[in-house]
């Protein structure tokens, strides 16, 4: 692109780093800032340097915080002898959206993933291991995604965790409500009838 | 969304604010902020808030431009007798993408658009007659989008402009490089059959 500013160029270059953001969706963004009061801009800027510079990391289940401990963390609501062990905050908030589940969480900050160099000992799997020992924890959940490396994870944590005395489950993996069965995926529908569950269950 | 950090929640309400970015989205890209290095981050906000405190428009065309007159102005190989109308600053790096046309530009700053409040005087057309009276301008080239925001303002430029003893045409519509004609819309097709050229016109 022939941009008539380095200023302007600069800032959709920033843009454009971002995941999903081409140059013309950059350029679109950055013309809209362009056109917000200068107090909007600052605003913006500040809210992501605030971010980064003061963000904390809850020192018992590695969640975003503004305190060293998170409120879940510290919530005395919660059920502490349950885990769930996620990928990231987006899933903590997806899961707390859903309002069923009430034990505590453990971030993992990724995945394991060769491809993309993220061995076990990027994640805060030691960490988790320390938790079951040190805690009355009576189950883990593995709640992550259905893709190779969130297999992979469950598999390394399932061998890590196994001996511990903690019984270890999975989130369920079927057909999603509203799905209509001819075009659910074959493996999807082919384990859906395996992993069957009594009627009972899905009414409770 | 039930965020488990105010930092988190500000930055993420910040980013939705962005044209077409919804709450997910936004949250995808602060996530990918929080997980850069610091400098990078402050690279990021830096390069907004110069933007938006350094950045001109030029006096002459109202581009967005670093110096008091942009570089297409000060160009000494442009035709001063050529200005091209047109929305913003993107129109005119789409059509010096083109290495199509060697004049000048002005930048209205927007379409005239009752629905979105904006009127004439909210637009650089005020500048841009005084230019076509001051200046020797032998066409002004009307090059706004196929909308009615750009047939209104085509109309209202027009009317303007066209006592002032300058030639004015606006850019051809009709059937786009590598279009087939069995699904173009019927308004676009009837056009160009009405507004068909010569055919050494199009091998020129």
């Amino acid at each position: 692109m022939n941009f008539s500013s380095k200023l302007l160029e600069n800032a959709v270059s920033e843009f454009s780093r971002l995941p999903g953001v081409g140059q013309k969706s950059a350029l679109r963004l950055v013309l809209h800032l362009l056109n917000q009061p200068e107090q909007d801009v600052t605003r913006f800027s500040n809210a992501l340097i605030d971010l980064k510079s003061q963000i904390k990391y809850c020192k018992e289940c590695h969640n975003i915080s503004d305190q060293d401990q998170c409120e879940i963390c510290t919530s005395l609501k919660r059920d502490r002898s349950l885990i769930c062990v996620v990928e990231d905050t987006r899933d903590v908030m997806a899961i707390e959206n859903t309002d069923q589940y009430g034990g505590l969480y453990h971030v993992l900050g990724g995945l394991i993933s060769p491809m993309d160099g993220v061995g076990p000992s990027d994640l805060s799997i030691e960490a988790l291991i320390q938790r079951v020992q040190k805690e009355e924890v009576s189950e883990i959940i593995l709640a992550l995604s259905a893709t190779m490396e969130g297999d992979t994870t469950i598999f390394y944590l399932y061998k890590k965790i196994k001996d511990l005395g903690v019984k270890i489950s999975t989130i369920a993996r079927g057909i999603a409500f509203g799905g209509e069965l001819e075009y659910v995926d074959e493996v999807t529908l082919g384990r859906s009838i395996v992993t069957r569950i009594p009627y009972e269950r899905n009414i409770a």
